[in-house]
């Protein structure tokens, strides 16, 4: 932690643990990174995944944004799993249940062996079971991807998951008060219309863990 | 649209739809927020709501970051809702099912009647059913938060909903392609530790809208 991510609003809710950072990259699949181009702050959701003490992103090679993450200059990543609402006595006392990361660095773009782990270990973070049965990369596709890494180093981490804190004058009122969980779950998996028939949804589907947002 | 929210990477999932803009902001709950401070970027999660062709944010008036939003500073909203993930035959084509909506400008902050309305508004958004219970929000309440709008004039928004985009060579794969969908829904409601016995939650619970991120 760096005066940069302090956390100052609700510093009870700011969670200096390297294992609760983990346990959230590894739930998410979109982070939403921003950086600054002519003075204009652009946030732009990006597919991530965890490795090791690194935050891996991957995009296209041609798009802007990974352009110019990839020259090096200062970005944030930032990341927030929404798990539920809280329902407070209060309109001002009602909030959400979340855990967020924020990110600080600047990123550094990976090229040959270690690109190439760092996609399989990106597939594998988002369709779990999935690198076996894929067909190897072609060179085009691998050189049309971009993967940059964002190193764990400067980051914050919030955490609300606690009951509703009311005015102690509230608590007779007669309205119900408590949390509405949200759950992030997967569906009943569609097959593409070109799907030959008789090919049926793989059995490590039912293994994806859920949570993720 | 302006050249700084022309979409360039996959044109052709860009909308150029109000409506579309309308329905993502309309189910989102959570903004991510990006400032600029001393050449870093920041983003942030924040609870939003849409009030017309305005997007409402709400946060702390002591917060950094809305003492800089408040401030008139460039920033850009980003809101994104993961609706799946695409299981292509190949590693590259994978991809995800989306909807996201970016919007750049300055913020206002508002005051008084308008102030009180937009509150209305934002706690209509996050807890629909809920106002007409609540009491009335306390003067200290009122004035310890800050409510700023941000304009829907300049954005872009990006869909991403079609089938696997296969190369043909890929199509005789003897491996399952389609969509896994993401579903975001409420869970059973959890009464607070201290709420009196004989208190259910309200009704109005089950017409709450799905799909929510």
């Amino acid at each position: 932690m760096t005066e940069r991510t302090r956390i100052r609003r609700l510093p009870q809710k700011a969670v200096d643990d390297r294992a609760v950072l983990y346990s959230i990259l590894d739930l998410a699949l979109i982070a939403h990174v921003a950086i600054v181009d002519d003075g204009q702050p652009y946030a732009l959701p990006v597919g991530c995944a965890r490795d090791g003490d690194q935050l891996l992103l991957h995009g296209s090679k041609a798009s802007r944004l990974f352009k110019t993450l990839s020259s090096g200059v200062p970005c944030c990543a930032t990341i927030t799993l929404l798990d539920g609402l809280v329902m407070a006595r209060s309109a001002f006392e009602s909030s959400m249940h979340y855990r967020s990361a924020m990110v600080l660095g600047s990123c550094v773009e990976l090229a040959g062996e270690e690109k190439k782990e760092a996609l399989e270990k990106i597939t594998q973070h988002f369709l779990p079971g999935r690198v076996a049965e894929l067909r190897k990369s072609t060179d085009n596709e691998f050189k049309a991807t971009s993967v940059i890494t964002l190193a764990l180093v400067e980051y914050s981490v919030k955490v609300s998951n606690g009951e509703p804190d009311d005015l102690v004058e509230d608590l007779s009122s007669p309205i119900w008060a408590g949390i509405v969980p949200m759950t992030h779950l997967w569906g009943t998996p569609r097959s593409a219309a070109n799907l030959a028939e008789g090919i049926t949804p793989p059995a490590y589907l039912a293994n994806w863990p859920t949570g993720r947002a």
